[in-house]
């Protein structure tokens, strides 16, 4: 509850500003005797650390993650794992605009109500800089999760703007700077040079996935496992609808469609996304996001100022035109930390079901 | 993260199961001084409760809610408020078929694979009857807050099935069954006739809303205002999607659109449903659920049993052929648990807070 | 940290007033299968109730319990196991008097301070009558920590005022009202009979041990196992003090005295009390706790009145001389309860770990 | 639960070990607008750091505290605040010879078989090293408190070994290495001298209280005010006993006596220790800790190796003959975070609370 903490049993504990000298996590709960070192991790930050593309922000941020504590010989011993990222490419005098308005659209208006006062360098704390410690704890928790149940994350991009991508293979996602599922990017690489030109910027829908999962996971009535990756994922900067499963389209289909029969060699159908009154059923986890629109744009849009006066306000900086771009490897990260999560819940009160007979093919009991 | 309590200052703890001998919840955290009584939460149970119209299960349940601690002369006393309702209308012999297989679309498979055993009579604890103590403490949070902000909830449905419902006014949403915003229901009516008769189910969409918002509520990074809106709605039985503000619309959407521009008097627009950064802006909060078709339904649906068996099923018992007819009060309440706990939770750190300019016009500061 | 929930993994909700309809709790996180019914709690209640000797209240209080969820067929389904104990010999008017004044060392003042007005009657909230759901709940974990590990729990008076109780056997515990370790209680009859006739009252000082502990339990740097059995002891009403093994008597020994020596056989001393660094050592866990004599007296004392007036106040009612009388059980309970919390928290996290050499004999891993 | 994490509202997430490249903590919740810089921490590590006499470990730290995030312009932010404290005298060869045995008396043991592995290098987490991020953490709280409410913290040492330490005055104890309120130490020093030079160690007895506390802290059945203290108290490294007010002396100790009566000019005795019914009465906090003597020293001890063979373990490195001695800043931070903890808790639930009369001369309100 104490809002910069992820997780209670794998609670990952968040800080630092965008523009401050170093961001970073402490993970706590992590299993010991998982093999762990920086490589483990740095490969996903690498996926969305900005720079990378002419698509994203030009700030340049290695990103190099840290390992403070947690690690002796090679494994994590149990206690608090601190992963330390060091900002190295701060520009904050871009930001002496901002330091006395509001940008349409911005977590600034409502810092400066609650808090009284805020940090305006690059966002402070409501910078979308801020996941790179979750995409690096999220890392932690994929390894163990394949290492003890198979379990793996994917995700892409299935839409950007207006503009719907249609899903070809899985393996075109690492290719090309959107995780789009094709081959052929070159339409969207124009759409996004339109764009920046335009001075605006565009939404995106992300979706998200996991596999080989373990039945069983989630508790019923709160703390579902549905409910948590809607809170993980309604908790990514600029999120603002998330489905499960069939989600949204569920509400124009039957019972006799959406209820996915099964036989003896499985699930026929996955509406349910893979969750079933909050517990894991053991097919895929299958999410979707919806990113809305940068807020920091150069076009000059109606505000006020700190003092209550009208003002225009146009946003220099660096920024990404659509932030949905590195959304994936982020929406992947939250959900491992769900799942993990949920993982060593179940074995705490459940470490020692055996259910009558075995779940499916394809799933696994997750002790 | 025990799974069974919502929130942490307003901590709500339900138990209880469908065909038990009665369903509660105790409340912890309730200021002290609130005049509170019996006939103050009754309201809105009876909007919630079965057997009060053809459309929804026939199951007949007063749902009379009984204050069993926590109040003292007629103000709550700040200790743990238990709030108790009887069932009185359990039929568990309906339930024989399905003791020994697995609906398709329900928990049946998922707890079974979970706990290695469940409760069947009436779906036991998964079933939809354990939203009634969430409104009931929900009643609680309303009051509270209508008391000390003037914060409103309320709600109404705007799609049943494939038919969407067209906003004519909120006045008409207390004079249907269907909690729908519009003056004649014959036709709404008639879809339902032929669903039921059909042995089939649908889904629906529901808007909710909270007027007179303070503005300030909500925590940076997590334990966001709408993160954990999302967690309460998507934590709603068949629930599979939920948005804020334009939600999925964003994708498509130009940030300059998107971002609501500011005036002295206020915001322009509302895109961001009353949330920016996860903190109220004290704009009315705006969220929309999609409710998945009742997977108890009479026809016949391949499935297996708990052998692992191919079987086919059929669900008789007293079934809504619509849960989302009956979600509008139940998703209001659910936000009024979380605006309730995240008031509080902003008054525990940032009690003493001034800023240095007032809000926009009709946000009150969160103190 | 609601204030009225005992645990996070097996989590107790307690609620209810001294003089209100009922009192109760909600255990949540109960692990499935688990064989259980009212006989399975009654015991402990009985050892605990009052009314059972001239030397405690005379209040009459069957504490029958009744189990409202969380079992179905005699098994423990996981869901919460709400238990409900009535109140049936209420006698509110005795409290008149006390109802404008402070009782000097009551919670009378705190709780006006606290919350701006307080239910005088019985006490409240603040009565030693909450320590029976507590109890109740202590005896689930009992069980289920006596079938999955024989982990047994017992406690007995050591000290009664300024008298101290030789310690003759464990035998002779459940044969006296004082839960006294001896055989002959004719000494300790008559201190108590002249006590209670001079109106005053007197503390006492308790001992409660754990045997056949699991070896591996606890956090290392907070909910450290001692650190999480000190909360819980100084928790119970009128405790003052708490010791773990060799408790104050630490501070004068040497530390080849106090630090135990271990050989293959086992450790050769028990001066850590079973716990080093916060984690069970597989040895006893022994812990003493101070009882402070009881507040609500016959003897007329100095006080004021809730205006802040000068008073003498006089407490009739019915009340214990020594509450360290029936302190015993509510002791074992607790640190039942933080045995199992912590049960389930070492699975969550360290479930798949062997250690690569046995512990020493008389210790079963956690697992 | 995470066993790493102090408190709910006001968080403190602790990491690192003795001998890695930093230890550090991360306070979430600390209310926004603080003047906060190092040096305001930086007072009390120095208190605690080791090195600074011939009666500590030799160890020679400087612990210089960096302020990694969370404050802006020198004011608190209201975001984690993230304290790294860099190691930089670490010998980790010293511990090679108990790289395969268990010190008797240390957590050697029941780390290896909690986690199946442990980082040997000068205790790794389980070191009393880790106690510095708490006194920083420690820091903070007792400036606000300070600020908002006027409270302030003390501790001193009244017992070393087998030698009572009299009550002199406040004013002695910065000027001697014991926190000794006395004026000539001499003979402590002559004591500790002989202690070191015959390879032993001893414990010590140490005295915490807070003054100008404001009436109304606590929760009335758990996180109890003074249960939390306990939890604190017994969560620092080597302490084995807890007391509040009178202690284990209330044992023996009357009603009649015991029972703090009330003026309108006050209480007239403090046997409570200023907490009644588990909330804050407002008279000072006084609180008592037994601490252990220390599990390292160079006596050949008896113990066994990692094989479960016979083995004797002699602790080289440099090690505190009494971890007493700088117990003192430790026991102080713990208590100002009890309370930091408890004056959120408070105002979030009553900080609308106005009681019908004042308290008593010499507390104020919580609010």
């Amino acid at each position: 509850m104490s809002g910069n903490t992820f997780g209670t049993l794998f609670a990952v504990t968040n800080f630092g500003e965008s523009h401050g000298p170093a961001i970073g996590c402490v993970i706590d709960g992590c299993p010991p005797g998982l093999a762990l070192s920086e490589a483990d991790i740095q490969g996903d930050l690498d996926r969305r650390r900005p720079g990378t593309s002419r698509h994203v922000t030009q700030r340049n941020e290695p990103d190099a993650v840290e390992i403070l504590s947690g690690v002796y010989q090679g494994l994590t011993t149990g206690t608090p794992i601190c992963l330390l990222i060091k900002n190295t490419d701060q520009r904050s005098k871009d930001y002496g605009d901002i330091v006395q308005s509001f940008r349409p659209g911005h977590a600034d208006y409502t810092y400066f109500h609650k808090y009284g006062l805020r940090d305006p360098r690059g966002g402070g704390r409501s910078s979308a800089r801020l996941t790179a410690p979750m995409v690096a704890a999220g890392a932690v928790a994929k390894k163990w999760l394949a290492e003890r149940f198979g379990t793996t994350f994917r995700g892409c991009m299935t839409q950007i703007g207006e503009r719907p991508i249609p899903f070809e293979s899985w393996e075109h996602v690492p290719n090309n700077p959107f995780f789009a599922p094709m081959a052929d990017v070159a339409e969207l690489e124009a759409y996004m040079d339109a764009l920046r030109k335009s001075g605006d910027s565009c939404g995106a829908r992300i979706r998200v996935a996991a596999a080989n999962m373990p039945v069983g996971l989630g508790q019923p009535l709160f703390d579902k496992l549905d409910a948590d990756i809607a809170y993980a994922m309604m908790g990514i900067n600029a999120v603002k609808g998330v489905e499960i499963g069939a989600g949204f389209a569920s509400v124009s289909q039957r019972g006799t469609t959406h209820g996915d029969s099964l036989s003896p060699a499985g699930f026929r159908t996955n509406h349910a996304g893979g969750v079933l009154g909050g517990i894991s059923t053991g097919q895929d986890l299958e999410v979707a996001i919806a990113i809305k629109p940068t807020s920091s744009i150069v076009t000059p849009r109606e505000s006020i100022d700190v003092h209550g006066h009208s003002t225009d306000i146009v946003t220099k900086g660096r920024h990404d035109p659509c932030v949905g771009i590195r959304a994936t490897p982020i929406a992947e990260a939250m959900l491992a930390l769900v799942v993990m999560e949920h993982a060593l819940q179940h074995r705490a009160q459940c470490g020692d079901v055996v259910a009558p007979s075995a779940p499916i093919p394809g799933a696994a009991p997750a002790r």
